[in-house]
């Protein structure tokens, strides 16, 4: 049956209730979730409390903002403490963040103080640190138990993991000392000991270390969780593969907002409001239509040679869009190779070198297709071809070094390089081809 | 020690081999790798016969394609065969798809015949494909089997799988049935059956998906493997998710490679050739340079009008600009959306109702801040300025309709929108609001 299936059937109530819960204890919690996206309030409420314990806590951590805070209001206290306690910590506190100040008042004070101090605890972490997106539950074992200890603990305490495939090797004081892996322990004999088959060799974050860096260091190692700890080196929490998942299609997201000059958001395109939507794109629009007065000055400038030569109007728009997308196709590419760690600060020499050739080949290219257009469609008046195809070959050549090295010194200047990408090289793109065209046609027509 | 260090280490060959071997068994495979890179041809050769074997395949499965050409050529028959058979099938497809064909051929001939099988099977799946990324290293459990017996089965091939923290269960005719996590088999009896614990509620793939589609599965359900069946819905692989997250970086660059009007290509910025790179932007910016004559004849077609008002020239560039980048807002939520699954087919009214609204929004703020600025830099000429802002504010308007339809149109004509955003729209925009601005300034100006 389909989820469209399941919310008709929610909606025209044909269903009693225990043939209801049996059809939901058969579905996997993320499809629930996804139903109860299309019901209205009050069948929210009503299929949240018919949803076997064990799972709904599961359902409710995959429930959108919107409707978790529908449930939220609609439970009692005690069910409050329950529902949040069963939470993994990082959930819990993904949720909290989304509430408003009385709904997030209430929750904490129904959660169990232990619970609750954790949660205040990662609440202060640094938005996009480690420890914002790290959870509590983890498997930490001690370097002198055996394996077979180790798996009486994950027997014991395991269900209520976020995983018990990566446990973490402490010594007394908490210190971070080795990682051992589920496998490792199921092909190990069970008298031998933790700290003679773990691996000491485990990398981990610390709780300030920035998300995205350690989204690299996923990817780079294939992991699947991380520990994370204290300045002291003290084993604090771990990060889960799915987790980082989340992360890399958000920063992705965020860039790619950030290329196409708007103020990046979390919330999905369809539930961001019409007034969201419009500070986020507002304030680059705006740069860039004042920016453009720079360009209009120096039409302005050279008002009297384009009267004399008006033809040579109608190459503005070539000239500034083929040297705009010749700058950001090389923007693109050194921002993107620098977010995924291909390229490094000290690269910029061979990258310049290397844009400045590739500049010169497709320069050549599009001048030889441009002189011949041009020619055929301008009575073959070669002095014009000469001067739009220059100024095209020069407006290349530019637009390529500045889209590649504006990115690495907005990150040398610890700038945001995906920010520089769009509006500040469309607006320097934009003037120097000007300046370029209007300077070749002074000298070759003697404008 | 850093890689830096070791590379000098090596380099200056004042380590002697014993003690370069402990150094190398200490560190984490992927770190030799990184150390491969910096090394010269002859330092590779030597460095990988140093390896320890339980390491050298693993190695091997990380250096870059050059190295790993370079250390299969110096390899004897009988080694290419030991280091190909050990690695995953996954992997060993990754490297013989880089390979010349020369190379190709003799891999395939020293490696045993089981496995020369499976990976030509693989070979033949679409780029693309579940098939193409799955592996099949995996185990799979009978449904009848006890959970005691399937510890036992973990042992004994455990070490040579993939992940051992997902199993299949299938039929006697290999038939997929069912899934158990290893935390499921631990922490259930050694008495219980498989059947009476596996989880029937299986997200699996067929070989022909598309891995896009099946990365989107492992974000939703927040998996760690996934089967892969084939028609006859028999398992013959799985996929894990540290490959899907290679699928998810390279997609995000090839979609943002995409909209910048970049061909994607798979090969790092730095390694690939310029003949290469400028053949990956020459197409694009070909299209858009001669495009651009559209433009060009529509200035052209209004020559007698900017000849009495010069002025207007100048605001050619910031109307361009403004609905470009109105535009490419527009288009770029709408194709990030529709790529990571929150924006559907059918949304497409409700996503027109509310760019409008943006647009009205953004139009207004933006006509009021240049209705100030060309009045007071034109001499309050208030005809002047009603003409650019009431241009400006169409424009915004335009843009974000026609850069909200366009990538949605795409896909219903199965074109990437990742594609149209850039170029088309570019065009579009520029071509529409041209004959916006110079309609307007037929009407209110009378030119």
């Amino acid at each position: 049956m389909d989820k469209d299936e399941i919310v008709e059937l929610i909606k025209d109530g044909s269903l009693d209730i225990s043939k209801m819960k049996m059809l939901l204890s058969g579905m996997n919690t993320v499809d629930i979730a996804e139903v109860f996206e299309k019901l209205d309030k009050e069948q929210i409420i009503r299929m949240f409390r018919i949803l076997p314990k064990v799972i709904a806590s599961d359902v409710f951590a995959y429930v959108d903002t919107d409707q978790q805070q529908i449930i939220i209001e609609a439970l009692t206290d005690t069910e409050i403490g329950e529902i949040i306690n069963k939470l993994f910590v990082d959930d819990a506190v993904d949720f909290i963040e989304e509430m408003p100040a009385n709904v997030v008042k209430r929750v904490l004070q129904n959660v169990p103080i232990a619970k609750r101090k954790i949660i205040n605890q990662i609440l202060q972490y640094p938005d996009d640190s480690a420890g914002s997106i790290m959870t509590t539950e983890y498997i930490d074992l001690r370097e002198d138990a055996k394996v077979r200890e180790a798996f009486d603990t994950i027997r014991t305490i395991g269900l209520n993991k976020e995983t018990i495939y990566n446990c973490y090797v402490i010594r007394k004081d908490r210190l971070l000392v080795g990682g051992v892996s589920a496998k490792t322990l199921m092909l190990a004999r069970p008298q031998d000991k933790i700290a003679d088959i773990m691996d000491t060799n485990v990398v981990f974050a610390n709780t300030t270390d920035d998300r995205e860096k350690i989204a690299e260091q996923f990817h780079k190692y294939s992991l699947l969780a991380m520990p994370v700890v204290d300045k002291e080196q003290r084993l604090v929490g771990i990060i889960t593969v799915d987790d980082i998942v989340d992360v890399i299609v958000e920063e992705s997201t965020e860039d790619i907002e950030k290329m196409a000059a708007l103020v990046p958001s979390d919330d999905p395109y369809l539930k961001t409001s019409i007034f969201q939507h419009a500070k986020n794109r507002f304030l680059w629009m705006l740069i860039l239509m004042l920016s453009a007065t720079i360009t209009g000055t120096i039409i302005s400038s050279f008002e009297e040679g384009l009267m004399v030569l008006p033809i040579l109007m109608s190459f503005i728009p070539m000239l500034m869009n083929t040297g705009g997308i010749a700058g950001s196709q090389s923007s693109t590419l050194i921002v993107r190779g620098m977010a995924i760690g291909e390229i490094g600060l000290g690269d910029i020499i061979l990258i310049l070198w290397k844009e400045l050739r590739v500049g010169i080949l497709c320069g050549l290219g599009l001048g030889v297709v441009n002189f011949i257009r041009v020619f055929i469609m301008n009575n073959s008046d070669w002095k014009l071809c000469l001067t739009i195809t220059l100024s095209l070959f020069c407006t290349i050549l530019m637009a390529k070094t500045v889209g590649s090295v504006l990115p690495i010194l907005a990150k040398r200047l610890r700038i945001d390089p995906a920010i520089m990408s769009a509006p500040l090289l469309t607006t320097i793109v934009d003037a120097v081809s000007l300046v370029i065209y209007f300077s070749i046609a002074k000298i070759i027509l003697g404008l």
